[in-house]
């Protein structure tokens, strides 16, 4: 099977190596990368024999809907598109809508895996018709772990639900992370407790928290015990905030993950504007010292 | 009515004032005081008349301990001791335990009202026997606010129930403050809003949110608009911990308060351990830029 | 000034009192009313002098927009039309756009006060032009409460902006019942606390956490003094939501509104579906007993 | 080696025959357990070779006291005893004092694998002197899974370390659960994913979110696709409150675990007590309906 691949970042060029070596023809397009297969969009899908079959692998929002735009162009009737990328299931509907409108099939198709999904396999989550589900099967099971399709493979629903699943995936880990940064912050602020990093690694094998983000922690550990090396600033990719705005949607109570979320902004903020109101208030009833701005980095 | 009052603090010099000028004869003592009216405790006891009534007013914890030992040994039986401080109710047991040796009385209470109490009056929670409570009502009365005694006063239970519904009270002080804090930042966010603190002031009168802290908010807010002064590094003093850990006790739901106890934890790091952690992880699975410890502070 | 009012529920009802009783001339329309003014919007649009000012205080969402509708088609170039309902300040964009396409100007109002509006009056919270401001002033200052216009009135900004900080106050407004409400169970739950609603009565005067809620809670449970004829069970009417989901488009963390948000949506389930996860997990695990569906409401 | 085991409940049982299969000679005493070894705690101890060793694996609080108690006064200097149970690592100092005056030594080692690790090893994070680590390593490596023993065990510092490593682990857990039920909620909630336990599954091997409470959910779902059978209430056994006052002790940030820890307490309420306050102030305010308590279990 033939398939061509638009977006060589990191997922792109990682799925590009997996699909070979799986033995699918993947040609990949990029504008931006040495190692293109094509020199342009029209190229790419001139090179590809009908009916065709393209996955998309941009950054989510403005990229994907220029290229989907250009897709709906370039393509014929019959023609397939798999969204691969982190877009926001609500804009499913409008890339199907566009590509339907020029006979074009569509799929939406949440990845997950990250830099090791190449040598481990990717977990998939497609939305859309099952007739366009099974005609990508084979580059589904190129991507995704040996073993049961099952375990590493679904087919959500309509269109859409592939990434809803993957956003609702992600909203999870953002309260799988937060949990175990926690618990990491505690024993690290507890004497008692001489070497954090052991007491990790020592949950792999044999207890109820054992997972691959816990490997990756005491990996991350292992590289720098005490996280010295950097900030706990952290950005946010959209799939938490999202997962949040469906939960308020569906009336959802989602405490995790809203927390894992907002200490996330948190973490981004020099100084609180909320806690300086905070302050202000104590010193107001109460006459207790505030700290001068000035000072307040010298802690 | 003559009292001994113990503790020439912030709090204990306002009170000492008020009950002054609402005709009691109030003689204060603290080693610390330029004003102190007595030279030590022991004179203070000898110019009061038996039965004695002492009121304590020093920080809690082994500063308050140290008075009530004191206060065992100079006292006569009969005599009547007050805990006005912001004591864990857990202490009020002991103390009593060790006065009742000697057969001295015990009352705790609460006393809310901060740097504002001399001229508004302070609203009182008290733990103990009932005829402990009325031989001090005099006091209370000088004490709270005009107007009905039950708007400021209340017998809240044996001893340690004044004590409990102070730390109760606190514990939703911190929330009110962070619900207040929360909206004050995204007004603050907002660039369609002009004047944040017209705002704030504009719910002064007539809403569903009016209430002192608010005007206490916009009068720091008239005082500086933008809080720029101040940084948002904001203590804690017990009564939102306790308050957590009698919500724990007691398998009550507390999220709000729960919360807002944590954001000030958050507000005095320098940097979180838990978001290096996180930010460590979304590094090791998705190849996610960190940012260097170095760099963290010049955002 | 004479004001047309479209929507005479329990909002405008009470307010065409108010204004009537302040000296303005407000005539009301609903189709549903039986004290309206008009029998038709046609009627009370022909009844106002020009230009025109017509106050519209209609549920938010599709009915609003209908009446906006309505008088997009009825009114003249020059009149002036305010939003005086809870809309999503989102929706005010849209109306200010398509009343504008006939010259007709537009203002939004967040109004706060509840059903005790009519008698301390109103508080109220402006977005638009301020020649469209300055126009409606008459009838803001009837609404408001009497002292000082900034007390209880904000030009917040341009249109939206007035809802906008509505939305806000109502977000503070959930954590802040939030707050009391856990501090209210944590007493409840104490043995020692011998008579609840007498120690929040005690909190009226001179606390720090003294407010018109406080005042409210005081007088609910002096009607019903363990909410015993009301059950948990609790709405949500859209500010709430749209406070956290502002929250997060401006990366502000909002722990207390959406902890008092989630709280409500969870007051609605009969049983939790998360909850059944986490039972079936620890049934999993640890082999804990798990409480079967069937009994699960005879505890 | 030949080891006294005290308490052969559910975990006992299977780890006295993991001990056994690993060529380990585990005499077990439990004065309930129809295959008790012993018919008494003296008899097990007088059955044992000196210097002794006892691990004690007994429910926390009295239970385990009781038994150290006991074999402070049955042992003999030199002896060894271990506490494996879930004590507070508070207990465990108390422990080791009192055992200490009789010459006994004392180790507490945390115990993670729920009725899993008979089969696949438990993993343990021990407190206590090196020497009495060293001396009890048979056992630990028989209990512990293959491989590795760094992935398993850990000598987590002095004596309370072990139990207090074991308290993090268990509140993580709860964070963890919390995290998987959340999402598992939302797919539950939204219509468009059509196989809820299928997208869940589908996460099992290749996710970042995989691990081994995912794979135990996953099992729950294949044999109660709905969760139909059990209800929501849900136990918490100690050791998740113990994670949230350690994190106020510290001033460790604990917003997931807290919210986790809430959300069971909530999962036991019939009805809230908060939340007919919350619905309380909206009538009084806003003359919202309140649904009456008779009414609320029939929605």
């Amino acid at each position: 099977m033939k398939l061509g691949l638009v977006g060589l970042g990191k997922m792109g060029l990682n799925m590009r190596e997996r699909l070979r070596e799986r033995g699918l023809d993947a040609i990949g397009y990029d504008p931006n990368a040495a190692d293109s297969d094509a020199d342009s969009l029209e190229t790419l899908v001139e090179s590809l024999p009908t009916p065709r079959a393209v996955w998309v692998m941009v950054p989510a929002g403005a990229p994907t809907r220029q290229v989907i735009g250009q897709l709906s162009r370039l393509l014929a009737p019959g023609d397939l598109v798999v969204d691969g990328g982190n877009s926001r299931f609500t804009e499913d509907k409008l890339n199907a809508d566009i590509l339907a409108e020029h006979g074009i099939r569509y799929l939406d198709c949440g990845v997950s895996g990250g830099v090791w999904g190449r040598r481990n396999g990717y977990a998939l989550m497609a939305g859309g018709d099952a007739a366009d589900i099974d005609r990508m099967m084979p580059v589904f099971d190129a991507l995704r772990p040996d073993g049961d399709r099952e375990d590493s493979f679904v087919h959500a629903g309509p269109v859409g639900a592939g990434h809803y699943a993957k956003m609702v995936h992600n909203g999870i880990e953002y309260g799988l992370m937060q949990a175990y940064a926690e618990g990491y912050e505690l024993l690290a602020a507890e004497d008692s407790i001489v070497d954090v990093p052991a007491v990790l690694r020592a949950w792999s094998k044999g207890t109820v928290v054992r997972s691959w983000l816990l490997d990756l922690l005491v990996q991350a550990l292992s590289e720098d015990p005490g996280l010295d090396a950097i900030s706990g600033y952290t950005e946010d990719s959209g799939e938490g905030r999202w997962t949040v705005e469906e939960a308020i949607a569906h009336a959802v109570p989602a405490p995790v993950i809203s927390a894992a979320l907002f200490a996330r902004f948190a973490s981004r903020q020099d100084d609180s504007p909320a806690m300086k109101a905070v302050s202000a208030l104590r010193n107001q009833f109460g006459g207790h010292a505030v700290r001068p701005a000035e000072t307040a980095g010298i802690a």
